[in-house]
């Protein structure tokens, strides 16, 4: 939420980045259109594979509503929240489809109300890109997701320099 | 590594504040000198607590050669690297102080050579700030840190609101 173009491009690229590499399926950003921003992260699910979306432009307040009308559930990342370890047994355990919120220092208070749960990765003043990742590590316990099907590039673990394979 | 002004100035403040909040020490800033960016976290620092330090415009190689020849180790975090959970043991274990080199895509070379482990924080592309957070976060065996000494302001956890306590 509260994506600024060109402000916020290079941190918005960040948080896509973030969620495909950390195993969430998608993003949306709210209300502001950005299809460069689409073109940066598809070329990455292009290349690195999954089948990850974003989608630009959709309003904040009835996507919400409508993801817990379909039985979803809302996780909102603020540092005003509860402390992730004391919530993510409970946010695992909840087999839902699952949003998470994360966006500009000032969220409008209606979020608070509406996310099933304000989750603090830290109640200190952090990044929504971390704080994000953070989340997303705990929420998959950890298990770092290694298959991303369709890639037409790999990275090969290097303990010292850089090995790519490619299929194209 | 690689922070350039004004591109880069959200990107490495998040970096900075990630850094803060999930327990490192201080952040050298290479090669740029930004008085903004040392304003922008030490304000936060002076508010909510912590000895954090921040330094900028230091040259990246005499750094970490020179920390390396006090005794530190030296991660480099980059997505070419070994996966994280093959190295956080050994990392963990070895008690030197530790420096963590997170960067633009373009790194030097050298610094993977330089470095005592090359870390992938998953072999995807990713953020250089989730990267450093998620590092962290592994590093302290998912302790969050939750006391900064000398803080003027204080976030309450809250389940559906904001609570700040100031002593200003």
């Amino acid at each position: 939420m509260g994506h600024r173009i060109p402000r916020d491009q290079r941190v918005t690229t960040h948080v896509c980045l973030t969620a495909r590499a950390l195993g969430a399926n998608g993003v949306y950003v709210s209300d502001t259109r950005d299809g460069q921003l689409v073109d940066t992260v598809m070329k990455v699910v292009d290349e690195f594979g999954g089948d990850f979306t974003v989608e630009t432009g959709v309003p904040w307040r009835s996507t919400i509503i409508n993801w817990k009308k379909s039985g979803g559930k809302v996780v909102h990342l603020t540092a005003y929240g509860v402390p992730l370890p004391n919530l993510i047994e409970e946010i695992r355990r909840a087999s839902f489809d699952k949003m998470v919120i994360v966006g500009a220092e000032k969220m409008p208070g209606e979020v608070f109300q509406l996310a099933d749960w304000n989750v603090a990765v830290t109640n200190q003043p952090i990044s929504e890109v971390s704080a994000l990742g953070i989340f997303l590590d705990w929420l998959f316990n950890h298990q770092m997701r290694e298959e991303f099907p369709g890639a037409r590039k790999r990275i090969l673990p290097n303990e010292r320099g850089k090995s790519v394979v490619g299929t194209v």
